[in-house]
């Protein structure tokens, strides 16, 4: 596929608008909405426990959509659960692990979490008195490796995120993972700013949990978030939704849980959501990985160096091969609001706010930032526009 | 709109099988496939905090679709939160209540629940050291309305099922709204299968909570499903999920959560979902509820007849105004699910097995029934196909 045109003619919106808001949620290619219309009018049905065809063919078209999130992150078809987004499967796993925990007991994580992968850990210490640390790090969202491995000592559970939602940064996942096993601690990893916009494989990350959400990097619908729960912790963690096909057998008096996936997944799932996903992922399979990020770097490269022209304050690590699709910068004095409004009036569409990231703010002393945050279907040619109108509106500031 | 006339035209799946599996989930009328296309193709963004066109839109879309929930079921705007089925909503009542409880506290329930209104009352009273008790009932799934009054007394929390997927016995939930309110106990209903198949108004069943998935009588997509939390409630339940949105402040040591809906909506929502969901209730006001209701009693009257002429066993009750659209049935010596592998064979779709109900099963001492579940776009001709179908399969298995 030629990038970013043939990816572009697939999404009409790319015609109208510039839309560099793809970490809040990505545009949907037609191959996605075409897979998701053929279920509902085709094949519309509820899977499992249904012997009759509409429901087989349902069946099948939901659980190969599991195989193929299986394969897209190296997990094992059963260890994939689906559940609406990334912060309930984060939320899923605190509380599915709060039995394992004893008073005094350590849970680590960074200071640049999104609230998702913060409050239910937060929550958690304070209920069952444990310990929450956080990693060194500096401004930019690097963080102290060395501090890590101090930190993480003696810990019971590890969460990070693999990429900043607010800072772009790239953490070093794998080398967490590795010292969260060295430790015997639990490891979970918030995917949800880097699956469908870089390799992610839950063996190399060593992740014990990873989540992430069917409607940002990997181009599916909303509603649908995936949670990967490594077999080994299966007999470990314990559902805190039940009910449904989650049984083996059931009384009045008491009930048996089944095998995974199923012991995991109460109620009707989304079906339409989770074959939408599917086609997302096998959509980005056709483009490439590779590509997506490449085209992502060129984009981050040309952007970071443009406001650094104009003298625009950015965010986030200067090492550009830390620097995923995600530019955070402000326009002082101005609130990132008002920026952003100059921004939509060009039909750019750009987020501003806290990010759900509020202790990254505090820390910066700064009430929010403008985000440009890209995809694979971005081009150059928005980012010179996007740098075009953010020149005009220094240009005004700095006239005054 | 005539009936089902109409309807089955905006359904093309209508023309090619009977479908009789609605209690399982039911078929998509063509508006609610184009309202989610829509938000998809013209306006696809994230929902609150984005200053641009597209995210306002969406945010507009998304919450006019709570609002058109809310006035359908009687409830107020920030009382209706989206989860993704009702699996989930009654789970998150009984964990976000959890702390209300001490030992020796009373749940009452009825012997006819799905297992998403029972696993939940089963695991918190284990755990807690609860009472549960069951109000008693006869074979056809009838309430002993006396028993009610007696076990009721004392209850902490009642938590019963509008309509059983089960029997399709209606329950009379407004007078066991009543006892439990007098007793000051939380009022619980799973409205799985009423919600879209007759009215259904959260004030004059006194609910407190109450549950309904999208995807079953409102013709809404899949992944999308309600949880009412009466305002009295706001400040008692803890939401289980948290993150995202939730909050109104947060530090790395502490965090403040946000009021309704928002404390209670953790991460980006099924705003496809939810808009498809409106799309099917707008699709519902109409064709008219009354409408509904009258087409399922026609259709459920002459299935039971039918039935009836070819002495096959059906289950529910005999008083066919208790009755909803849902007709359980064996046809002895086969299993349900050969049953169902017949009917499929002819094109008619309907849903062997134990429904979910295990305890009603066993109650009945059987290992499941055939059920054939209607919606307003069936016809009394497909009934007549049906029993066709039946009545060759009597005649070969009592000529053997």
């Amino acid at each position: 596929m030629k990038i970013p045109e043939d990816v572009r003619k697939d999404i009409p919106l790319t015609q109208e608008v510039i839309y560099f808001d793809n970490t809040a949620t990505s545009l949907t290619p037609k191959p996605v909405i075409e897979a998701m219309n053929e279920y509902y009018l085709k094949y519309r049905a509820n899977v499992h426990r249904g012997v009759h065809k509409l429901s087989q063919l349902a069946t099948h078209k939901y659980e190969e959509s599991r195989r193929i999130v299986a394969d897209f992150i190296n997990a094992k078809f059963e260890e994939i659960i689906f559940t609406k987004n990334t912060s309930e499967s984060l939320n899923l796993v605190a509380l599915g692990l709060e039995h394992i925990f004893k008073k005094g007991d350590k849970i680590v994580t960074t200071p640049y979490e999104h609230h998702s992968n913060l409050l239910p850990w937060q929550r958690l210490a304070k209920k069952l008195g444990l310990k929450l640390e956080f990693i060194g790090g500096d401004d930019e969202g690097n963080l102290d490796l060395s501090d890590a491995e101090k930190k993480i000592k003696g810990a019971k559970l590890v969460a990070v995120q693999h990429v900043s939602n607010a800072l772009g940064v790239i953490h070093e996942v794998e080398e967490l993972g590795k010292m969260a096993k060295d430790e015997g601690a639990i490891f979970v990893v918030d995917a949800a700013q880097s699956v469908g916009h870089m390799e992610v494989d839950v063996k190399k990350l060593k992740a014990d949990f990873l989540a992430f959400s069917g409607h940002k990097g990997p181009m599916g619908p909303t509603g649908i978030g995936v949670l990967y729960i490594n077999e080994d912790f299966f007999d470990v963690f314990e559902p805190p939704l039940i009910g449904g096909g989650t049984i083996e057998d059931v009384s009045l008096d008491e009930y048996k849980l089944t095998r995974p996936p199923e012991r995991f997944e109460a109620g009707t799932p989304n079906i339409g959501g989770a074959i939408g996903l599917a086609a997302g992922i096998r959509y980005i399979e056709k483009i490439g990985l590779d590509k997506i990020e490449k085209q992502e770097r060129k984009l981050v490269k040309r952007t970071t160096e443009g406001l650094d022209e104009l003298e625009v304050p950015w965010y986030g690590p200067r090492n550009l091969k830390k620097h995923a699709g995600v530019v955070s910068f402000n326009v002082p004095p101005l609130h990132p609001h008002d920026v952003a409004s100059v921004l939509d009036e060009h039909k750019i569409m750009v987020r501003s706010g806290h990010h759900c990231a509020l202790p990254v703010m505090k820390r910066l002393k700064i009430n929010g930032t403008v985000r440009a945050s890209f995809h694979v279907y971005n081009s150059l040619e928005e980012v010179e526009t996007f740098l075009g109108v953010i020149e005009d509106l220094v240009r005004k500031l700095r006239a005054q």
